[in-house]
Order: C-alpha cells, then structure tokens, then sequence
C-alpha cells in the first residue's frame, strides 16, 4: 500500500467500534463467520477488536488474524490505547497474520485532557511519540488516531500528527468522536492537516465518524475530496449511539458517482475502474449476516440495504420506471447481490444438492457442521415446502453461531389462547446430562415458556430486547427471534430460527443464558484461580 | 411567512411521501392521529395527501384540514400534479383549513421529459405557467417543484422557476429525486438559483430529497448555507426506497449547531433563539408514533430516536461520560422527550389516573375511546403489574386506530411445541353478526392462526411481512405486532398489541383482513355504481 494511496482503502470496524454497541456482543465464533465475509467482501483491513479489553477480545484478534490474515487477505488490526500493556497485546494478538496494524490512539482536545486523561499537552506529545515508536517495534504498519480529533485545538493537533508520523506511524486517523461537525467543517479539518503537518505525505489519512446527526457518511465523502484515503467504517453502520459510517453507503456513493469523485484521484472523470477494492455484489449478504448475527436490525428505510431500497410504491413511480429504469433508480440491485430470492431447495433434495447451493452461496462448511446444518434443512423441508437461498443462510447461520452447549432444549409445549391462561412445559438437558422438566403460566405462550425455562436454570436476568422476524415472504416464513437479557451490567443475546415462533423463542432464550452461563462460570473460574 | 423567512421552515411530508413507502399504507384515523401529533410537534406545513390519488386520500386531506389546519395550527398542502383535475382535487381538500397550500409539480430534467412526460420544453413552461395560475386562484399559498430538479438542465431550471413564481408560486422546492447529488453539488445547484433566476427573492427556496446515498440531511443542510428556508422532510426519514431527509436529523443538528448556522440567517453565532419552531421536546414520541402506526420499525443505531442514539457500551466512554457529560455526549436525551420510562400506573389505578396521564402524555381521546382504552388497560393490568407511559401510548395508539370493525376475534386457542403439530381454533364474529369456528394446523402455532382464520375468512391473500417487537423490557411486556399482507398488488397492514404474542398475531392479522375486505367491498360498490 503506497502511502500515496491512488485508490481507497476501506478499513472495516464492525468487530471492534461496531461491536462497542449495547446488545450487539458477538462470540468468538461469530466474529470469526463475519471476518471471513468482510474478506470476501474485499475490506482492506479488518479492526478485528481491542485486544487487551478481555481474554475473548484478544483470542477473537488472534483466531481472526490466524485464520483470515492470510498473504492475500486483509490486514489485521487491534486497537490500543497509547499505553505499553495495550501495544504489547495487540501485537502479539495481530502476529499470526501475514499482514499484521497496531492502531493506538490518545485524545489530544482539551475537554479530554482536562476530564478524562488528567494530562498536559506536552505529555501526549511525548506519550505519542514514545506509543507509536513501541507499536513500531512489532509491526511496520501503525495507525495512529488523535481522539476527539473534531474537538481539538488545530494547531496541538498538528503538531500531535507530525510527531506521531515521524515516531513511525504509517496511518493517521482523524475521528470525529462526538459525531458534531458538518461536512464542511470536517473537510476544513483535513485541509488545514494536509497544508500543516510538513511530513503529512508520508502517511495515509483516514477518517473515523459517528452518526449522531446523520452526517457521517458526507463527512468521510468530503474528506474523500480533500484527500483522505482511508475510511473507517462497519457495516449497516452500527456502533455506538447513532453508530458508525455505512460502509455500503460509502462504497456505494463512490461507485455510483465514480464520475464525480474520479478527478479527485487524478483519473479521468469517465474512469470505470473501481475507487474501492470492495466486490459490491457480496454487500447485500454480509449486511444480512451482521445484522443475524448482532441482531441490529436493519430497518425498511436503510440506504442501500434496506428491504425497500430498491422497491417502489407510488403509482407514479411505478409508470416511470417501467418506462426507463433510469427515471427512478440509479443503481441496480444487482450491483449489490441483491438477487431474487431463488427458491433452489425441497423436501426431496439430497446432501449433494444442500452441499453445491451452500457453496454457491459462499458457504463453506466443516463436515460437521455440514452435517448439522443438513438435518434442520430436513426438518425445515419437512414443513415448508420450498426452501429459499434465504432460508438456506438462516438454517446455516443459526446452526453454526451456536452458543456454548450447556443447557439444551429437549422439549417444549404450549397451550394458550385468548380465554386461556399460557402454561408451557419445558424439559432442558443440564450441562450434567440431567433431564429436568418444569411448567409455568405466563403473561403469554413465550413469558410462559420463559418463566419454565427460569424454573430448570435459575439464573436471574432481565429481558432486554424481544424480536421476531420472518426471514421469509409466506405464512409458513422461518421466524427468526433474537433476544438480549442483562445480568449485571452484562448483556448476553441469543438467536434462533424455526418455523414455530415459540421454539425459536425457547431456543433463542437458552443461546442467551448459555452464554451468561458460560460466562459466571468463567468468572468463577478466574475467582479460583486469583 | 415573509419571503426573505428569518428562520426554517418545516415541511413535513410523512403523511405523504412518507406514506408512499411499500407497506406503510395508513388508513385516515391513523393519518389524523399522526398530522394532531405533528401540530403539537409545531411542524409548519403538513402535506397530507395527494388528494386526487384516491377518495381516500382526498378524504384524509380534508379531514386534516378540517381538524388540525386551525388559525394557529400548521398549513395544509396537498399535492397535486401540474393538472387542472389534480389541482382542483387538491384545493377542494384543503379548503377547511385556516390556512391551505397547493404543491404541484412537473419534472423538468431531459430524461423525465422524454420517457415520462413525452412533451417539450416550452411545453413544459407553458403547463408550469398556466397550473401555477390556476392553482393561485384557489390560495395565496402555492408552492411549485420541479420534479429531477437534481438531474435538469440548469438554464433550463431557472427559466422554469422564474415563470413558476411571476405566475404566482411563493415557494419553490428544488428536489433532488433519485438521491444522487452531494451536498457540493447540490449546494451549487441551489446557488445558480439564487443567483439566475431573477425573481428569487420573491419566493422561499424549499428543499427535498431521498437518501439512496445516505446523503439527504447533508444536502438539505448544505442548501441552508446558501439560503434555503424550507425542508421538506418526513418523521424517521420513511419514504420511498431508502426514504426522505429524517426531520429529527434536520431539527437536531439545527439546533446543537445553532453556533455554526446561525450566521447563515443573520444572527450572531451566540443567538439562543431556535431556528425552527419545533418543540424539540416531542420528537422522541412522534417518532414512536409513526413507527408504530406505519409498521416502519426505527432500527437501534438511528441518528437521534434509534433506541441506542442516547445510549453507551463501551466502558472508556462510560467513564468519559461520567467524569463529564460533555466529552461524549452532544445532546441531552432530556431534548428530544426521551425521559425515564415511569412506571405510573397499575392494577388498582383508577380512569381518573388513567385519564390524567393521557392527558400528561398529550393524549386527547373521545369518551368513546377513553373508555375503549381504559378496558384494554384493565386487561392488560391484570397481566402485567406495573404500566409505565409507553405501555400506555401501546394500548392507546392500538385501540383508536383500529381497522374496520367487520370481523372481530372471538376465541383463539393454541397447542403447539417441539414434539407437537401445533393447532389453533378460531372463532371470529363475522360482518353479519354470525359466530364462525374453525381449526387448522400450521408450521409452527402463528401459521396455525392464520391458517385457521383464512378458514374463515375465506380471501385469499400473501402475507409479506411479519414483525414483533416487545414495547418495553421485561419479561411480561407487550409484544406488538405488525402484519402487512398483499391482495394482487395492494399492501394492507394490520397492528396489536397483546401480552401474548399469538392473541396480537390473530388480531394484527384479522385488522389487514378487515382492510383488505373493506377495499374489496368498496371496489364491488363502485362497479355497481358505474
């Protein structure tokens, strides 16, 4: 990567600043499913999370490096703050990759300083200096980022940058933290970076939003025009608060108006090679996996990848575009792989079958969870007539994102109704092999099921979030439910999907406090052992 | 309104291109429950229809115009194609209103003019003259849009609004159709204007725009610099595709900045005063309001009313946000009306409480409703012992917006679980006062339902989309339902609230039913009419 970049580097957060948001905490496994995606998808380089938060954050950035860091792979990178223990376990959890970025950052403006860092000027300069030229000396590629960039005094900002960049660092990212400026404004920070930090041509500039005002996406296209060349984003744009730059947005924006944005790269404005390294058609499916798996739903109205960003209703619209596409629409839901849902699969067809549809899907699964996955396919078809490629992706991605197998339903059954009072009988298999069996009422058929499911496990939590979607148009739709319970100030979710809505209620719940389970017992684990 | 408006206009737009997304169909109840709550909001401008679309739309128009359009409520517009049957469609519509304005429109740019209009330029600014006249003659308030404003051809454009306003518009909106400019260009477009078309000053400069690139709210932001006075925005951004400029972005970012923007209307940048007239305060509830009655779910990381917008996860921004709000937080949530959910009322709360919380809540109801709803809120009690405010705004925005009352559920009952062939029965009371009972298995017991009712029922129909979400934590909360179903090619949707999932599932399913049967009566009405 030239630090001249001719093109721009898409640098996906998802798995660390998109993952920071309440309710969206993924497992090791699960990140690991979307860092494989986010690679086919052609993002530059993963920020695979913040190694030195957890023990899970740090094997989560050392399995994703292991695994997805490969020659022609993204870059891997952790995050850590400007400090020795941070550095230290981000490197190591970034060295199986082949290609490996240390980003460390420390605020520079002084509502920071004062609040939060308790630290004079001149010492983050020093600590600068001193962080970025540690993180040099495990990898070549360091990120350096100024927090709360948007809110600094311009000129400690620069003079923060040209230390930063002399230490070593290859990349300086310019956040704007609080999600408060406008695109000019914005696009005034950059230009004031580009004409004062005299060594500023030898690193990338890249830039890192927040969404608070609905600005991030023009912000980063401004930056684009000014010269910033990397752009830290996630998909369908989550993360904390009001979330992150939309990487579809983004990618797309510059694809669709590649004439407008080509002569900002020095091309021809009629350029049709790509400003990105992002192979737009696996957009639709990896917003689709995010969204399965942190359960941030991604609502109708989303650019881009929402359900009807590329449908139409007025009647007058409607005429126009059957007149010309182009009256209406300016990209082609194509372009993202949004293709008809094909409906490819029955009840008849075999493992052969069931194997190439997952393959063409870019599925590629062990014999193991192959096999798993082929037997609810056979449940699945054994209820629904024909099964979709979308059912397909839920039935896959519901068996391989499996919780940790503590507890497991062995039984559900309800009866309830409007003149009845919900009672659910349910029986778990214990992390001993025990079969326990309990019933309960319930203000309805699923707080019943859950007031059941309370009785065998007897972990006390709180419901946070209860949703249910049919992944599918039709009556006989697979119901996806997702749910999050807190216990403490934890949040754990879980997810499942099944053509009845209370199993797939009962089955989500259980994933849940499996993995609050999972987690107590760790705790006690580490209590032990302290 | 002076021309030269020292401040921004607000046009909302929900109720109409908001309304136009697939399966955001409101029926009129619900569409003057939405414009009240606008008022109250202190929106400008309601646009409430298209009122030569349909009987319905000209009917929800002139009832909005009859009800909120009072002397000091907001204006009321409907939209109105550059046609003399659409225009006086429009002004027979807003006549009630203290206060009425036609909007008509016709597209000016090359590829509308040749696939869509199939008329020349000059034919184009003779209809533009001559509509913009005649729609004069029924109001002083006409506003006129070129459609594609974004996409015409400039010279072309000016010439076009300059007539538009010598023929009496005192609006003109410039909207950017397809979603396609940047706030740069679109600026500049803006700017020709001001400076090319003469008589500028004799009109306010509106603007509006779809957010297919994510852009909307930069664009509109942008146009204010350069001197536009009116958005033309929708509650949640809804619209077509991926929907229009989110009021709650414009309103918010309008006022945290107010220091930046308001040098751009003259003001000292320290001026406290608002630059609209929207009472920030009812933001968060009027979002809830269109997300319940559209069915248009708000995800979690929206900018401003996402349920995460106020919300940290991270523990470095936890200990910013206490060592001092301001290093994370922009906004208050106090701003936007997001208060504590209280928890207010219970079992033994008597109507007097129920009725004065309403009234708290800004809840206006009929003795009729009032008492509909203090029914549902005793059930509902009886379940659920504790009933905070947003309990209450379910069960109030689900009894007064119900569907046609021809079929009504009687009994639902269901068996269903893991090892069991879930079944449902079924007894509906049926137009002609018949008690109907029928039974049927499904795929999982929400199929069974619907099974069972189209027993009954007996229309045939594709249900397209199936939603719950729990209105507030808890375990025992109330599941909200919303269905939305297809009949050849008309979306219906349907909405419950229930403690039990499957009770709110039959309901919100048999409210699109009722919908549906009521749109196929009035067709057969009408063809033995003509």
């Amino acid at each position: 990567m030239s630090n001249q970049a001719d093109r721009i580097i898409i640098f996906d957060t998802t798995l660390r600043d998109g993952e920071q948001c309440p309710g969206a905490t993924l497992n090791i496994d699960e990140k690991l499913i979307i860092a494989k995606q986010l690679a086919r998808l052609g993002v530059d380089i993963i920020e695979a999370g913040f190694a030195v938060a957890s023990p899970g954050d740090f094997e989560a950035v050392h399995k994703i490096a292991q695994t997805v860091g490969t020659e022609n792979g993204p870059v891997i990178c952790s995050l850590a703050r400007a400090r020795h223990d941070d550095i230290k376990a981000a490197a190591e959890a970034i060295k199986p990759a082949a290609k490996g970025r240390i980003h460390t950052f420390i605020a520079t403006s002084d509502i920071h300083l004062q609040y939060k860092l308790k630290k004079t000027k001149p010492e983050v300069i020093s600590i600068t200096e001193e962080m970025v030229a540690y993180a040099k000396s495990f990898t070549d590629d360091v990120e350096f980022s100024p927090e709360d960039a948007g809110r600094s005094d311009p000129e400690f900002l620069y003079q923060v940058l040209e230390r930063a960049i002399t230490a070593g660092a290859t990349t300086v990212n310019i956040p704007d933290t609080v999600g408060y400026t406008t695109p000019s404004e914005f696009g005034a920070i950059i230009k004031g970076i580009t004409e004062n930090v005299p060594n500023i041509d030898k690193a990338i500039i890249s830039v890192h939003g927040h969404n608070d005002l609905g600005l991030a996406v023009a912000n980063f296209l401004e930056a684009v025009k000014i010269g910033a060349r990397q752009l830290e984003c996630t998909i369908n744009g989550i993360g904390e608060r009001a979330g992150n730059a939309a990487l579809e947005e983004l990618v797309m924006a510059l694809h669709v108006r590649r004439q407008y944005f080509n002569p900002f790269f020095g091309r021809p404005a009629d350029s049709q090679e790509s400003l990105t390294n992002i192979d737009t058609k696996q957009i639709y499916k990896t917003s689709r996996l995010v969204s399965n798996l942190t359960g941030m739903l991604v609502q109708p109205n989303k650019a881009i990848v929402g359900a009807n960003a590329f449908a139409h209703e007025s009647g007058i619209h409607q005429d126009g575009v059957l007149k010309n596409k182009l009256t209406y629409e300016i990209m082609d839901a194509q372009l993202i792989g949004l293709t008809d849902n094909q409906i490819v699969l029955g009840k008849h067809s075999g493992r052969n079958a069931f194997r190439t549809r997952l393959r063409e899907l870019s599925f590629e699964l062990s014999d193991k969870d192959l096999n798993k996955a082929f037997i609810r396919f056979k449940e699945v078809a054994d209820k629904k007539k024909e099964i979709s490629d979308w059912d397909l992706e839920a039935i896959v991605n519901d068996e391989i994102q499996q919780a940790p197998d503590l507890f497991r339903v062995e039984l559900v059954q309800v009866s309830c109704g409007s003149n009845t009072q919900p009672t659910a009988t349910v029986t778990l298999r214990t992390p001993n092999g025990e079969e326990l069996t309990d019933a309960a009422i319930g203000t309805g058929p699923i707080d019943a099921v859950y007031k059941a499911i309370n009785r065998v496990v007897n972990v006390p939590n709180e419901l946070i979030e209860f949703s249910v979607q049919s992944v599918t148009g039709g009556i006989d739709a697979l119901g996806e439910v997702t749910i999050r319970l807190s216990y403490e100030s934890c949040v754990f979710s879980g997810h499942a999907a099944n053509t009845d809505i209370i199993v797939a209620s009962a089955q989500a719940y259980v994933n849940a406090l499996n993995r609050l389970y999972a987690a107590l017992q760790q705790q006690v684990k580490e209590e032990v052992t302290a």
